[in-house]
């Protein structure tokens, strides 16, 4: 029963940074689609801010025990690695 | 046994909040003492960086079911009055 319940934390913790990255990268993926440009200093801003504040959040699930720390650098490996895919395609177009 | 190991989860998300506001009051206090002028731009912009990093820890425990969300309100506001209070002091020496 508790290890359920620690499981169900730490499943509920790990599912919220990745809705949370998700809405970084759909958010990235509608300024884009709208032409605002990738140059534009106040997308790099925004940005810089959504990474600043998911990666709060991993390293205070991580503080917490219920998100590994390889589990964590890996999701925002994978979202910056998502984002650079977008800034090139939208570069090429 | 359960109910344990919710209850120390929910007392270390509040714990680690509670330092990381610290840690800000803290660094506000060090800038102060170093006669850093709280009206300098690049002041305001440290102390925002740090709120709003804070400010998401404290949404995702909210979200997480660990810290009441009028806890974790309390707990920004508490901040948010200890720094002014320490930015007043600095305004009248």
């Amino acid at each position: 029963m508790a290890s359920e319940m620690l499981v169900n934390h730490q499943e509920k913790a790990y599912a919220l940074l990745k809705a949370d990255a998700d809405k970084i990268l759909k958010l990235i993926k509608v300024q884009m689609d709208n032409l605002t440009m990738p140059q534009c200093p106040l997308y790099e801003e925004v940005l810089d801010t959504q990474m600043y504040g998911l990666s709060r959040e991993i390293d205070f699930a991580v503080r917490l025990g219920l998100v590994d720390e390889a589990e964590g650098k890996s999701l925002l490996e994978s979202l910056e690695r998502e984002l650079s895919a977008l800034h090139e395609a939208s570069l090429r177009k």
